[in-house]
């Protein structure tokens, strides 16, 4: 396994980045559908026209299970991740259909060291999902754990190892 | 479309419903993260063992979407439901391991009309799945937005039309 570029000492408040963009498709919104959210306005374009919604769009946990993924592979990929103890809060603010192509912010909010685990400490983020026109469609906010530098260095210090 | 049996007036705090059972696969945990979370304790149930999870597991979105799908066949399919506004917490209080097999106890806390939308209500209910030892493995607190009965009845009257 490649060595992590980021351990929680490297990541500060502050700390900003713009994912990937991603082009949602039919296929892959009706596929997380049909498995975990069979509701009407994320299978069929007719039966969305006449919800709230307004068209076909993608479940809200499929669009958390895509920031999840946008994030991986521009950050967590690289850090020294421990899993997560939870969600804050998520906003599902606009759908996100069909053909849209979207990108997550992340904005490093907090940070502290953990009370039970050694070793470890906790980093509180945001994740914005922006479409094409820059608007929002999900804001989630959660914590993640993450591995301190196995050779702690001077709490105090801003290197790197 | 079959016609719903609840509209927002049928279900009221204290209402509580258990979903059926699912036992999770090796193969269901390892392909949801491929797709979505391919962090190695999701994948590889050596790197697993070395992880604070202890053991492979499914991701925490895989728990979300599972919690999804169990009460949409329990519930949500049954109800005049219109998506939902967003998350209001979520607590991953213990892996979902490989074999487990889980179900989801569905509690309603609280019900309002909404202010901007006519003919909506909201639902505020929390959704905790536990596994065959009956320990906690996620607890979910969410709103979600259902329909009133088309021709409203007297609103203090918890007859169903």
């Amino acid at each position: 396994m490649q060595a992590p570029t980021y351990f929680w000492e490297d990541i500060d408040p502050g700390f900003e980045i713009e994912t990937a963009h991603h082009k949602a498709t039919t296929e892959e919104i009706i596929e997380f559908a049909q498995e975990f959210d069979p509701q009407p306005f994320h299978l069929d374009a007719e039966a969305a026209k006449d919800s709230l919604l307004g068209g076909l769009c993608a479940s809200g946990w499929h669009i958390c299970s895509l920031s999840m993924r946008l994030v991986y592979d521009a950050l967590i990929s690289k850090c020294a991740a421990q899993g997560s103890p939870g969600i804050e809060e998520v906003r599902w603010r606009k759908p996100l259909f069909v053909e849209d192509t979207v990108r997550v912010k992340v904005s490093v909010l907090e940070k502290r060291s953990s009370a039970s685990k050694p070793g470890i400490g906790l980093i509180r983020w945001q994740w914005e999902m922006l479409n094409q026109n820059d608007e929002t469609i999900s804001l989630l906010t959660c914590w993640i754990m993450m591995s301190k530098r196995p050779q702690q260095m001077d709490a105090t210090s801003e290197e790197t190892a």
